[in-house]
């Protein structure tokens, strides 16, 4: 089985859990991915725990939610869709006439079969999601409101996998398990970091530390950033938020607040070859945790790889962003993608050629031995190479230079190096 | 009344009045002047006084000048229209044919019915100016050409009104009073300078000291300069050259030498939202003072914002350059602009938020309290400027970042720091 | 007769010699162009000679080599023309039939008239080059092929040329004198190398010392660069790889791998006044001897100018690149460019006007006495050089800053300082 089909069969086994910030559904989310991670560590912060500017919340339980007619019929019912109670909503239990009800309902404007995902985290409130079609279908009469929730001292629960490689310098990947059943915006997140912390377990001979988190949005990575921040800031050389990456549209890059970072310049280099097409938005179009990761004084170098960015297809934060939504081959070409960031950073260095002048090439077989036209086109890209490695450019720079993916320049590098033409300098 | 209309009308007062570089002209223009801004001081600089490679001309005074044909018919009169005697001109009181009489008449060439503005400030020399079409009608004959001027040394005249703030760094505004009758080019700008003082001196709480000069073109900024470089070097932070602001067609920059001073950079952030097609020029296409403030050793940070620029306008230095090609509207649009810079420059800062990650609004009743799709648009403005005030940008930098005027973020910067979530740092 | 028709008759003389990297055929081109520069000096270097990771190869002779038929008919002959034989062929003496015959035959794919030149400098094997439409019309039978060449320890050829001026701050000038008759490519740069050294010998008054070279490509260049690395290192401040400079098409350049040299900015200041439509390569499409003096380590600021540039233009290294192909006009072109880059640099420079604000330049007669719209163009490109000259911007800058070519400058120049209102600053 592809490593595309195996993140969306575990998407699909993730999806119909309840989650919210906080309580057992991101437990039990967390629980299965530690199936496939046994090392990561799960953690509890209090309820109530200062977070910088914010406060960790109690923890929600619904234990059952809907609407019923006068009749006894359920019009909607919370355990065959989640997202029909709005995110932290207090307990309800009242009859009410339809043009009361409807204070209560939210719709979606100009998606009439689009349930919308609605939270009131920080306000005390109740209230109901259905499809606009269904709430204009509605006869009047009385209805009966019931959400049968709870919200108590609890904990902020998350998960996290430190994988470290020879160099205490930290590559961060950072997603998210707080939204209740939506795939692409969000368990595409949380199986691909699962699928890229697999593999890089799998790689023996790494040069950095990857640190993997599974966190609520925002006030998790605000906690997260509260009790590591000094540690990061002085490791992390690049961070990714992970968060629309399973479907097959397109592919989609939010840069950091300065722009030019290392996970920056890795993100553009690799996506530049693999999908010139990519969306190139603004700093002005970030929306997840980047937000936090970039805040002044934090100053992480995190940027945004995915494919329809959050915000940008009509399907986000509906039910319409299902498990058709994404797909085996959507999250297959994000996995491609990072796997080829994550090489790009660990070979990324400043390279200078260790011969004055060029070096000859062809009396080691690395060069054609008859020179007419049309011959030099073979060797271009290693004497591309040779050409810039001036111990002044990274080998992202001279990717970008001579227009050849890192990729095809990692097997040229090593060749070099046997040939003892080429060394590492440090910048 | 408007202020757009108060200008106009003072425009109107001035417009008659015969100036020169130097002489009674500029005295009557500055004394009106003084009606509205007493605390104008009126500068006297003797004729012969030398100004860097300059030297201060004589005064020039017309007691009355015409050409009359042989029937005693005056054919052009100097108190008809003062463009109609080349400026600075020597006297005359000679009989000519008319074949001679042309070589002493100035026409401009493709504007049959317009009387050019010409000059000989530093050559002795007479002439007179009329339209080509009244130069083709004439009819043989004799001509007898009077001039009765004089050239004596007098002094060269100017105004100065320097109005204090709570710091002594300076903005400059400099416009010229040495133009006989025309409106854009340059009444537009005594009256528009006038204007903008009154202003000033009406808001109590001022950071910058400002600096206002109504001078003769050219010899007047390089007299002003000789006598103040230093302390101008030292104190001015910002400096714009007021010319050809009346009309109502467009909006026009010159920039400085540099190119990016604070006068630059917060001239371009206004136009671009007050005029977002404005049209900016090179510093190639400089033409009045700021040849003298940008000029190398002196080097101030002067730039220029008009409407349309001189030497771009068909009616400019032209007897069509009148009190119908200037209006109020045009006026006052330039007089918004303005504000709207000097406002600018004043919150002009490096602002830092002040808690790490982003400050929880909703607690402050800042934000939505239900999240959804949308929900953010109505933030979107605070929460940017928020994520970019990280002490290493300026009000400027931001708001050219987040495509928010600084109009619209100074209440925000207001409320922030009440808030004590945001803090102005030293660059 | 114009200097391009003395190019033209000296390419023609040198047109049909058999030259190689080395040999004979080196030596009588070398021969030939000292009778122009009798200063030149000829140097040989032994072959076995190391050169950084390269070696100096043997000599090639060729007393004769052709292919005849069965009825004893010669269907290529050496002594016809020196494309037919593949550069650095080995002997032999062979009968064989037509299949195996066109094993050891080079045609040029889609030119079917043309025959390629082709070479094996660095592994021993012997081939023959025809045109596509004769091998095609070979008939059934048996060849003879002869090639009674030797391989032999000799030397490397090159000529040197320095020529001094009044700083020993150097200006590279090198071209190379390996390939057999073809015109373009590269007889043009030999005799362009040497109509400009004739040129600057000419001029009495020099600031920089020039250094003209005619080399092998490649092994010459390396050669040179191995016994001169620090010399050129410490002086050299501008270099051009002189190459393809004969024919009438268009001009190119390619810049150096720095990009922004003395040399890269005087080539693109020349160039986008000469022929503003001037191709401008990137150093990815470097190709000759620039390869070696802009290696890592080399580090030298040279740069291409050249008409179609080799790789670029169909006849390349064919046959096609004949005496018909380039042209007295395509050379003196490209002597016009040099001469004018040469210039630009003899008189680089930041300079900075000597008064404050604008001189006074009406006294001194240099400027128009009445004013009036337009009088200001007829010295406009004086007073932008003026307002520019702030000792913080060189020659070059200026020029490409307000549009005016060097070559119009430089009695600007000359005129303020004999004015004493401009100097020469250090930077």
């Amino acid at each position: 089985m592809s490593i595309g089909n195996e993140m969306y069969q575990l998407a699909k086994e993730l999806f119909p859990i309840d989650r919210s910030l906080t309580g057992s559904g991101v437990r039990q989310t967390l629980s299965i991915l530690r199936r496939e991670l046994p090392d990561m560590a799960v953690h509890e912060v209090p309820s109530g725990t200062r977070a910088f500017d914010w406060t960790v919340p109690k923890e929600w339980a619904v234990r059952q939610a809907y609407i019923e007619d006068e009749h006894g019929s359920r019009i909607i019912d919370y355990k065959d869709l989640n997202l029909h109670v709005m995110g932290y909503s207090v307990p309800v239990d009242r009859w009410v006439d339809l043009d009361e009800l409807k204070e209560y309902i939210y719709v979606q404007k100009g998606q009439p079969d689009a349930v919308p995902y609605v939270t009131s985290y920080y306000t005390p409130r109740y209230g109901f999601c259905m499809s606009e079609r269904q709430r204009d279908s509605l006869p009047p009469g009385q209805y009966h409101m019931v959400i049968d929730s709870e919200l108590f001292d609890g904990s902020l629960t998350y998960g996290e996998l430190v994988i470290p490689g020879r160099e205490d310098k930290e590559i961060l990947i950072s997603t998210y398990v707080c939204h209740p059943s939506m795939a692409n915006n969000e368990l595409s997140g949380p199986v691909l970091a699962t699928a890229l912390a697999k593999k890089v377990i799998s790689q023996t001979d790494r040069k950095y530390t990857y640190r993997f988190l599974w966190i609520p949005e925002t006030i998790g990575s605000i906690t997260y950033l509260s009790r590591h921040l000094e540690h990061m800031k002085s490791h992390t050389i690049a961070g990714f938020v992970l968060s629309c990456v399973g479907d097959n549209r397109t592919y989609s890059y939010v840069p950091s607040r300065d722009g030019n970072t290392l996970a920056d310049r890795a993100a553009r280099n690799v996506l530049s070859f693999h999908y010139p097409e990519y969306i190139c938005y603004s700093y002005l179009n970030r929306g997840s945790d980047e937000r936090q990761y970039n805040a002044p004084g934090v100053d992480l170098p995190v940027c945004v790889v995915c494919r329809s960015k959050y915000g940008e297809y009509p399907e986000y934060h509906t039910s319409l962003d299902n498990m058709d939504f994404i797909s085996p081959e959507g999250l297959q070409g994000m996995y491609d993608v990072y796997e080829a960031i994550f090489n790009t950073i660990e070979y990324n260095a400043f390279y200078r050629i260790k011969c004055l002048c060029e070096p000859q090439l062809g009396k080691r077989g690395m060069y054609p031995t008859v020179s007419k036209k049309d011959s030099y086109d073979t060797v271009k890209g290693m004497v591309d190479f040779i050409a810039y490695a001036d111990g002044r450019r990274d080998l992202i720079d001279i990717s970008n230079i001579i227009h050849v993916p890192a990729a095809h320049l990692i097997p040229i590098i090593t060749k070099l190096k046997e040939a003892d033409l080429l060394e590492t300098v440090n910048e």
